[in-house]
């Protein structure tokens, strides 16, 4: 037992499917990446060579014809996803595969009905924040009631202003879904996950003060969603692209007893220093050094998933109703109304 | 010049009246409190007794044909406020209000015409966390373009759970306008203030989850309004009566360069203690206690625009619109709907 | 006697006298600024006018020959304490001294004898740390026995790097006793006035390293002394003139059952600003903005002793005790020998 | 390349041991644990099943005979240490050892003569702080001179409360050098590597205030150490066994210019609980949790240097000077005087 591994093959060697693809060949036990797929031939033969992995491919359908494999884990652009899913569960795999499900509300929907044709597939979706031990923390203790009900949560999702460019370039020529689709997902995720509740309605706004760019392309620079959960429970989702002092995610979630607070101070590390500007913390640059740990336990619980032959808690009914959530945020505020939430 | 004094007479003498005459009758420089008004007869006596002040009145009108006096201090329960301000400046007074101008919009309105009828007479507002220090600090910064152009203001007004039965008791026999008129309005007036900004919409929700009670009061224990102001800045408005910890008050301004938050953690004050619990840091328990630099100050503020003939920066205006974008969150928050704000 | 205020004069006008002049003028209840003295003749005047005080002195004996006069308030230079304190105790009035007694062990120790001679009058020494907020919060949460035995006390007191220059030219033509005894005496009795335990044994270290100007006049630019004290209870001084970041105090006392921490980051108001920089606390500039309530609480305490009847907390011997402490620490930093600590 | 692992035997499977080999077993790529070795038979048992380790000893000497290994990983008992680094040395291995490098002085100084006599090998020593992140960000930004010159460094490092029982047990059968050796000695090398400077003098003190069985041990429950580095530097160091809110380990180094803190709350997480206590921060129960990160890294790192040729940046050195350091405070500490370090 101790020596069964999984075989996994990696779609995808961009920033965020490197950094799975460095943990599956490197850091997670009882897990042998063997396959890397992706379009750019340099990326697939660098990280073959750097650790080791015997198969290589440009061609995606082409790696699930490799029968050595078990798993699959889609770290592809999001365009690519739903379909990527659909072949792999159909080919028989267990799949990873990173948010979102698609890019559109149906491929989302197309996706839980072929995880639903294979029950005894794991299919896992990369909401990584639940795996955060400061995320699952509070979630123990809101399970144990020590804040009583939870009745508000508030999430911020807001980028580093540093990457604004790039991602205004990058959204000149891709759909992303806009600023509540793109970004504030994980946190409507959250929502549901902590308040243990459904979206009923949901009013969204926003604007583009510091670049009229975000206009010009129908999105918004910084947007807030305000979410009637179902029990008049409240949800409050800032998400932004701007923020000056880095990647800032926080979470607060208030209960009758109690409230939680998660990342309020978006520190780099335990290092204080103090000098003639004041007492300064420094603060993280980014998802990958923020999450690091995430990224690599939900990697170890996929794989664990496939060994004991059980689920994760993260399903794909989770990224459905994130996604159409985030549909609703959307559309409120492309419309500027009220929008109610049908599930 | 040193030797002036202003001759004040204060009506109102509950907790927060009685904080302002002993502020008055201590603590104010250039101040001197000759008379003090209640219908309370025993606490007429116990001031007047303990501070040497040599009127004391049971009844308003009384107080005002003392022509010692030039200024009226109103601390009254807040359905006397519109009519004793109007009566106090018709009398020729110099005003000082506690907040609300009145409990109806109507009454606000009416306020701010008597106002206008009297260009010669100080009229402040008791708005006082624009003068508490690191509001006023928070200010400074934001006019300084220390954060760049603000987008969006959260504010948190939360009372301490301690308080909810005494309050649920009044709230019984009393008219307070409800929890965003109530609470709400010191953190509307801050998001005008800092925005510089007037709002255009708003949604508000809420509910009752620990107590039913706050739910046939056709109140809310905890709620939230999201306002669009002009240029699409944001307002998050977060009020409620049940806070575990104690009385929070917490702003945050996110600018296109920067952000500020005052009162993340609501400390009671520089002390730390740790032990088995953890890093504790105890709350402050309410606003007497939170705001008491603030309280003295704007009576510092009042007299001294008295005495150097000009306006205080909180004028009739700000308490009309406050009330005004606080009766929007009301109608909001009972029919569900979003509602514009008319101004 | 509500109207009952005490008389009182004060000597010394400086920056620290001002403040305590304005205090007593303005803040205080009960009090009344008659006289103010000072060698400058022209704060003198700029006083008397501005507060309307009715006596301007030159000459402090002529000050004490006012017999309107019920308390004398020193804030003079150091150099003068011990003498003006025994003259106003034989002139029978009641006595507040700033820090220090004298300059000398010997001079304070004439004081204790000289108030020993006047039981019935107060005598009061401006240790105000004790009457900070955050101060007397720790001593009752100790003396309630929240952290156990309180086993050690470690304590920073670090002036502004700013006011390094305006130090080393003052220094330069007066003795303030060094860094041990200038600065660490309030930390002296602090740790006394916690532990409650006498100081047995010291060794002092400490070096010029930015500014060799101190090495040259015999002092040290940062210093710590380490102090063990009756029950082998362990006291840590820090003290410096080079502080980067501003005005730091800060005290920990470590217990059986917790630890307390007292201004970790001496953070100036309750704000906190998010940018490029990370997450800033801006930081208090100097010991009037620090300890601006505990300036007017202990003048308070003073008037109310007065008024009362009865006598402070802190008392001559502990202005006694923590000079002698503060002579070992200076003592061993010289040497750079253990010293037993006589008392 | 890629494929070339370093293949490592372990000895010792305490909590420590277990950690270690977890880690070179599962998390360290290029590395192969291929031994483990233990005189607790079930321990090495348990051990090879769970990660399908090859070979099993109760013997350290048939250990050293197998030929398939390159490094040995020492975490025994601190009293085999030093024997065990040297049989590895010069059985032709790498070796890593947990510190101590002996118990006594004379040990840590055969360890260094043996490594002298290795040039070829890698030998690192378990001062895993190092390599925590937050620390060694400490280091980065020391050397590039963002705090000016270092002149003071403050060391607390605080064993759990909830540990004392059990460490009392320990001690009373074994011999660990006393809470100078046994808890401050990373303290000890963090000072030298931060400061750059070597001690010269020292005065220990402390003593027995919950538990007097400390005494009895001749040992401390709480101590301090002060520190005249060369320059006149300062140190700083308090150790303790009783602290009632977890393990703190917490560092502070003041600069000519500026200050750095690490860990000044040892926070479990980025978690905040807001309840009828206050404000609370939970706190790291201990150094496998505080410190999990680092374990890891340096035994990357240890990996790394082997793989590529080169020397750790902890050497056998800074465990003899370290070592040196501690017998030094042990002195003091149990003479009352101040102690020479002659090096």
């Amino acid at each position: 037992m101790a020596n069964k591994k999984v075989k996994v093959g990696i779609v995808g060697l961009g920033r965020q499917g490197y950094q799975h693809a460095e943990n599956l060949a490197l850091r997670v036990p009882n897990c042998e990446l063997i396959a890397v797929c992706s379009v750019v031939e340099k990326e697939v033969k660098e990280v073959q060579e750097k650790w080791g992995i015997p198969y290589g491919y440009a061609d995606y359908d082409e790696m699930l014809e490799n029968r050595e494999l078990e798993a699959i884990f889609i770290a592809s652009p999001s365009g690519f996803h739903y379909e990527q899913i659909e072949k792999a569960l159909e080919a028989g795999f267990h799949v990873f595969s990173e948010k979102p499900l698609g890019l559109y509300l149906e491929e989302a929907e197309k996706v839980e009905k072929a995880v639903s044709r294979h029950p005894d597939k794991v299919f896992m979706l990369g909401f990584m924040r639940r795996y955060d031990r400061s995320y699952a923390d509070a979630k123990r203790m809101i399970d144990s009631g020590e804040i009583g009900e939870p009745v508000l949560i508030r999430c911020y999702g807001l980028d580093p202003a540093g990457k604004l460019d790039s991602f205004l370039k990058f959204a000149r020529d891709n759909y992303s879904g806009g600023l509540f689709l793109d970004m504030a997902i994980h946190d409507l995720d959250l929502a549901r996950w902590y308040l243990q509740a459904e979206p009923e309605e949901v009013w969204a706004i926003g604007g583009s003060y510091a670049r009229p760019e975000f206009a010009e392309l129908g999105d918004a620079e910084t947007g807030a969603a305000m979410v009637r959960f179902s029990g008049n429970r409240i949800g409050i989702f800032v998400a932004g692209r701007n923020c000056a002092h880095g990647y800032h995610i926080e979470t607060e979630i208030i209960g009758t007893n109690g409230t939680l607070r998660i990342g309020t101070v978006p520190e780099r590390n335990q290092v204080m220093i103090f000098n003639e500007t004041g007492a300064v913390k420094k603060c993280t640059g980014g998802f990958l050094e923020r999450f690091e740990q995430s990224y690599l336990s939900e990697a170890e619980e996929f794989i664990n998933c496939i060994l004991e032959n059980r689920k994760p808690s993260v399903n794909v009914r989770d990224g459905v109703e994130s996604t159409r959530l985030g549909y609703a945020c959307k559309k409120s505020f492309e419309t500027g109304k009220l929008v109610r939430v049908k599930s």
